[in-house]
């Protein structure tokens, strides 16, 4: 029997920590291809390049692991797309990951993550898919801690699949002194960011902005990827890409004067 | 009474057709303030600027209907965040609307939509948000069928709200020779986007691609948004902003070995 092919990409870049430790654990489990981008792309949500090119290059960056990889100038949805339509073809990967994101990914941060739109971008395409997020935004993080879970979690869906429509989002606490507690399938925490604009001017005398968030979570359940992470648990979310509120259709064709 | 707040943002930029007739038809309405991007985001899903700066420069462009118009030089989501953190700060718009975009988001298209990422952002934010689309991408596309429509959508979604978290999805049917139908609550079509990529070499001789895609529906459901403009009838889809697929939770809980 032949080696799965598992597809990963990224959100940081091609040259970040995060998607090396992904290469290194997914070639113990199948035959791997990068397709990331070239610089990184954090907070692009599902962005894709609809009115510009797209350049893709294949580097030399992982091949003491033996593994073929392409930078590629666009968003995580476009790597995504690219390596599917251009470079696999008629090949179906049987696995699309992505990350390690060097940050969290939790509650509603899943709509702004470029890790979780390669992912999703997997699931549409009909593949099972995952990101992986750290809860650690350090250049340098440990990821030691990961590694086994994350082996883990991908074998679980190469065994036995997604249902169609879903990614999931796999959020990892930061090394701490005592190890991992377990794993936890979680929904999103209803959480938020309360956003600050930093007002500067530069050295024109012009105005502009930094934007500023602080993350807060009101959600007090013990079912969420929140809860999970803050008592050192990894916390995985089903996804879907249906944005469909179907319990709300019939209450608007109520509440309407159509 | 004080008349209804209404924000206004889009996705092809403040300069285009389209946001024009958002803002003709919603100062029948309320107070307009206008925050738009200074150039066209189309595609770029729910991005936020997080590694750069963000300009936002006051404009008269809206002058001559009387309405207050900043343009800025981030995303969709970004205009709504910076709208609300820095401009308004206490005020809080009674409605957001967003559009009218020149093109269709129907389907899976809403999450590559920068359309609907200021309708989401809004609805984030705890606002009742809309997001307009007009199924004709040409810039001289004729919106005169449908201002009746924005306006009666836009006049329910002010005078009986919206369940939290949920922003409404339109899509208007382009201009025919008969009227419209009628105006349709929907849910998404299953359909997808089947990508090429159209390779090409530069001037100097190295490669780059054109992302191009054909809009397949295979769902024959006539209680989809697509079947709903084919058959000359407004779409309006509630979308929601938590992605979990909370039906697949006790799924994996039974099938994985966690």
């Amino acid at each position: 029997m032949s080696k799965p092919l598992i597809l990963i990409s990224n959100d940081d870049g091609i040259t970040s920590p995060g998607i090396r430790v992904l290469v290194e654990v997914m070639t113990s489990l199948g035959e791997v291809i990068v397709v990331a981008p070239d610089s990184p792309q954090s907070g692009m949500g599902h962005a894709i390049t609809i009115g510009d090119t797209l350049r893709l290059t294949e580097t030399d960056i992982f091949k003491d692991l033996g593994v073929e990889a392409h930078k590629c100038s666009g968003t995580p949805a476009d790597c995504i797309k690219i390596a599917k339509h251009h470079l696999l073809k008629d090949r179906n990967p049987d696995l699309v990951v992505s990350g390690v994101n060097h940050g969290s990914n939790l509650a509603i941060s899943v709509l702004y993550s470029g890790t979780m739109s390669a992912a999703i971008e997997g699931a549409i395409e009909g593949y099972p898919a995952i990101g992986f997020s750290l809860c650690d935004f350090s250049y340098k993080a440990s990821f030691s801690h990961a590694r086994a879970s994350i082996k883990k979690i991908a074998q679980n869906v190469l065994d036995k699949g997604l249902n169609k429509g879903i990614a999931l989002s796999v959020n990892i606490p930061p090394k701490q002194n005592e190890p991992l507690k377990g794993i936890k399938i979680c929904r999103q925490a209803n959480a938020h960011w309360e956003e600050e604009f930093d007002h500067r001017k530069d050295p024109y005398g012009r105005p502009y902005f930094w934007l500023q968030g602080n993350f807060v979570n009101n959600d007090h359940g013990e079912d969420t990827d929140v809860w999970a992470v803050d008592h050192n648990y990894i916390s995985v979310v089903p996804c879907q890409y249906d944005l469909t509120a179907h319990q709300n259709i019939s209450q608007l064709n109520e509440d309407w004067d159509l």
